[in-house]
């Protein structure tokens, strides 16, 4: 669902300078598997974008289960960001060229038009974080 | 289930010098949440063992769902290490002993043997690494 435009910019003040996510998913029997993704800021909706070879596990994870957690870490400054959300597939061109950057060239030939490339939009349902300062935070929004 | 001396060897290599791991757990309501937890190197069986209040909302995940992932991220080293795994609370004052650090009596003011105390235990179902120089490896330990 779409965020408030406050709570976009504080996530994305959390996530800012963490180059990688790690994204969890609940594959068919049940287990929880992690890897690492190259992070974006929030869309304007609030919704985080990642890019993804179409036939690896995580999208086949997916496609069973759109429960997904979004880990972020600045461990020197023992930041740390936990995402709960929906993750959905999406086929989106101009928004693979926004996404781009010139290293994925490595796993997509074919650039942002890449056929073997899809979108995983994560919708989020609630946010967590910790920092050195603070301890834990909490900030949930509206849904 | 026990794993080889070989697996736990090679285990302790991939996640040494990685202080925080991130652990993921599935609430009730399905929605997956992860928050940081100090490292330890796993037992001689290969289990991975952590700390926890008796009242957080990890445990209580854990009550009811005992699937859980660890993440271990050096982005220094671009090194992410994956555990698939079924958590387990356990009550051990001798294992708390081993795994008690100083800065712990923050949030245990009886130490070791706080009453509010509890040990999380995870068995190692599967196990996948990614580092620079390789890409993604993985490792499948045999259960």
């Amino acid at each position: 669902m779409p965020q408030t435009t406050a709570f976009t910019a504080k996530l994305n003040e959390l996530i800012q300078g963490i180059d990688t996510a790690v994204l969890t998913t609940v594959r068919p029997d049940g287990s929880l598997h992690s890897c690492p993704m190259a992070s974006h800021a929030a869309d304007e909706q609030g919704a985080l974008w990642f890019i993804s070879r179409d036939n690896s596990e995580k999208v086949e994870a997916v496609r069973t289960s759109q429960q997904v957690n979004l880990a972020y870490a600045d461990h020197a400054a023992q930041r740390y960001v936990s995402i709960s959300g929906f993750c959905e597939l999406v086929r989106d061109h101009a928004r693979a060229k926004t996404l781009w950057q010139p290293g994925y060239a490595t796993w997509f030939s074919g650039g942002p038009d890449d056929p073997a490339l899809v979108l995983l939009k994560v919708d989020i349902q609630h946010a967590e974080y910790w920092d050195a300062a603070h301890g834990r935070m909490m900030s949930v929004p509206g849904r």
